[in-house]
């Protein structure tokens, strides 16, 4: 099923978040917004009438059915195009019962309002021009960010910043493109308008920035999605006392999402404003049997996935002789060598002291704790805090965070790497504006300027309802 | 802790539901509304403050701390005594993320509101005079009402029809004490103002009309809670498939609440605007052991509980003999014998024909179903909502559905009867007038007219916050 754009009818849907509470609103947009809800709505005011009230003012009245009031509601109507969609807006402030909210979506609908569809609200915002695409999408990152950074990189999305980089990046390109295709017009006459060293160097300087944007991902999407930190160890050295240690300590907002497998749970803490999302994974051991292999097998995944690797062992049974070659063995199995990894040494509570110069004798940063008591966890949240925040681009920084954008913006890189090649190769312009013109088109995408029903459709169908 | 309302301090909630949604109002209501939430917003429209805009109106901006953004809002000003509360009221409505949520009350609080406890804006509303106290527990009954009729029962209240019925009561009864106070002046002079018969006829009439509203609440608290129905009857005859067939078959809301007993799950259905609760109990059998006598004990009690018990049995493996004599049986062990019963012969699946004339066999109503296969199920639901709507009153009888109201009629009640005893006894006026401002007081409870902090403690606690 596609969205049908082209179909403006009046669409209604309850904008705040689903169950109950002291007020809920509904909000009616389209055409026949102020025709539909006048029809289930009476002022209390005596004489007049929805149509004839004010825009952006706050009105009391009841709705009703078959004379039989259902609730007292306050009105606000936004006359097109001075609304969140561009168009007729009516938003009816009722109870916050679920009876309620209920019954007025069901008087609605029976009066020609269509229940909306996910997004819908947001969808006819970009199609009436009130957003671009990017800002749409920062609106759902907005609603969902749990975390300071995950919500101002989503606030700053909304307000433009990316776009107008975007807009940039496209205004160079199409200037490019100018040259190029006048050329081409001239193309019999053999005349070169731009220079080819001049036209790779402009090129180049368009990659440059595309690479910036694409790079700039690695560190988006963590602070979207939280940054991905696996506690590993072999089994019974405190993982899962670790991991409650640490999200008893900082008694900060945590959420528990289950993972893709039964046996790695996900919880997310945020620190400071930044969330951490800890992967607790099963414990290393020799894989004597299939369904452990399976199991260990799981374990490295995650901490492929994971962008910091906390690895634990018990300081009261260890030497250190077997810490190396421990950590030797799993660096051995790991993919990714450069990974961050901290060593965590637990149950200090039982040695008699912590071994002197410990710092020489292993090649990793050793934090001592003991999980049990509760001991210096607060060195591993302030360190994990210390590692992130070096990797914090500058404050004005654009960040790209979402993977639709990344991907668009990887296509453009490789279209314009070949545009410029094919410059330097001396090909004619009109091979070369082939290329461009797709590369134009997968920048486009980004904000909308070209867009597809497949690209509406796929944005739009992940927001929730009412939004 | 009591709750401080002689401190009127600037308080805030969110009022939407909790959780995320596209839209969440938070409300800031109080002497310093404008003052503190100008502190944390900027007008979209330059050199204007909050203290500036008009009231009702809605105006757009940013909510921001040490200048940087944090969300794009629209405020909306109501100004005292012209709100919800009564005082300076000031309307958030901001993106609907929690983080958004928590960062804006956080801003406010550090701003000087406190954050509100539950009911307290409703609580403020009754103590500045908007509502009356019976008033204000409807908006928490109209809020947490779920079917048609709860609905309508809270709306009603909320909009007043209960307190004018209890302040006409209560003018009759003021009425009729300043006959006795006038007659107590002058009793030295042994002068009788009021015949005494007129009176008696006076205080029958007061009588009667307070029990009307007692024995409402038999219908009046079914209404509010559903009418609660026992499905009941020996092991393996198919009460959790009957119930299963009964919620599948409407497709109706339904909701789970766990019963305050591992054994009973109490499901929620709603039927043309009235909701049923159904009540499966655990078999019937003979309690051989004591584990199961104490599951057929409190089997028992649920049935005592019920306004309604289903009977089910095996049509297809009982006699009609078995049938009768394991229905005396029954009968025998339940408290109200009065009670309305409907027998259920299930599995008729498993039958070549219904038993003809078996209605002549039994003395009880009998439906013959197939749970199994979803057979005349309609049958029952259609039964219940006939039998419930026979005890329907008028529709615009006063119904009384919270139990305090209704405690507070019973006292009343019984204080009214020894008043009215003490005047056929011929006792002074002194002694009367007593009791008759006893029974002042308890009805003036129930609005609100007189009132304790516990009364007022008690029932804003159960509120939600931001109601």
């Amino acid at each position: 099923m596609g969205l049908d754009y082209t179909n403006y009818d009046t669409i209604c849907a309850p904008g705040t978040p689903p169950g109950t509470g002291a007020i809920a609103l509904i909000r009616v947009s389209g055409a026949d917004a102020v025709k539909i809800t006048g029809k289930i709505f009476r002022l209390v005011k005596k004489g007049k009438s929805l149509s004839s009230i004010p825009a952006r003012i706050i009105h009391r009245g009841q709705i009703f059915h078959n004379k039989k009031p259902i609730d007292e509601v306050v009105v606000t109507v936004f006359k097109a195009p001075n609304s969140y969609t561009g168009e007729d807006i009516v938003e009816i402030s009722c109870h916050g019962s679920q009876y309620i909210q209920e019954r007025i979506m069901q008087l609605l609908s029976e009066n020609g309002a269509r229940i909306a569809r996910p997004g819908e609200f947001t969808l006819r915002a970009f199609l009436n021009g009130k957003l671009d695409l990017s800002q749409a999408e920062a609106v759902a990152d907005l609603v969902a960010s749990t975390s300071e950074n995950s919500h101002r990189l989503a606030y700053k999305q909304m307000r433009g910043h990316f776009s107008w980089r975007i807009e940039e990046l496209r205004r160079q390109l199409v200037d490019f493109a100018s040259l190029i295709e006048l050329e081409l017009d001239f193309s019999e006459e053999d005349v070169e308008f731009a220079s080819r060293e001049k036209l790779v160097k402009l090129l180049s300087k368009i990659e440059k920035e595309l690479k910036e944007l694409i790079d700039s991902f690695a560190i988006g999407n963590v602070i979207k999605k939280g940054i991905p930190i696996a506690i590993t160890g072999k089994t019974n050295v405190g993982k899962s006392t670790l991991l409650n240690a640490i999200f008893n300590e900082e008694k900060a907002i945590v959420s528990e999402t289950p993972g893709t497998t039964r046996d790695a749970i996900e919880d997310t803490i945020i620190i400071d404003g930044i969330a951490f999302r800890f992967i607790d994974t099963a414990g290393l051991r020799d894989p004597d049997d299939k369904i452990e292999s399976l199991g260990v097998e799981k374990t490295y995944q995650k901490i492929d996935q994971a962008s910091i690797i906390l690895y634990l062992f018990d300081a009261s049974e260890t030497t250190i002789n077997e810490i190396n070659e421990t950590i030797e063995e799993f660096m051995h199995v790991i993919d990714d060598k450069s990974k961050k990894m901290i060593l965590i040494a637990n149950k200090i509570d039982l040695l008699m002291e912590i071994p002197k110069n410990f710092r020489n004798l292993v090649d990793l940063e050793t934090i001592f704790v003991s999980a049990k008591r509760k001991e210096n966890i607060n060195l591993i949240t302030d360190r994990l805090q210390e590692t992130f925040r070096k990797e914090l681009p500058a404050g004005e920084d654009v960040i790209v965070s979402n993977t639709r954008h990344h991907q668009a913006l990887k296509k453009t890189l490789q279209l314009v790497k070949t545009v410029r090649k094919g410059i330097n190769k001396k090909l004619s312009g009109d091979l070369v504006s082939t290329d461009l013109r797709a590369a134009l088109y997968h920048l486009g995408t980004i904000t909308g300027e070209v867009t597809t029903e497949d690209i509406l459709d796929n944005i739009f169908s992940k927001f929730c309802i009412g939004k």
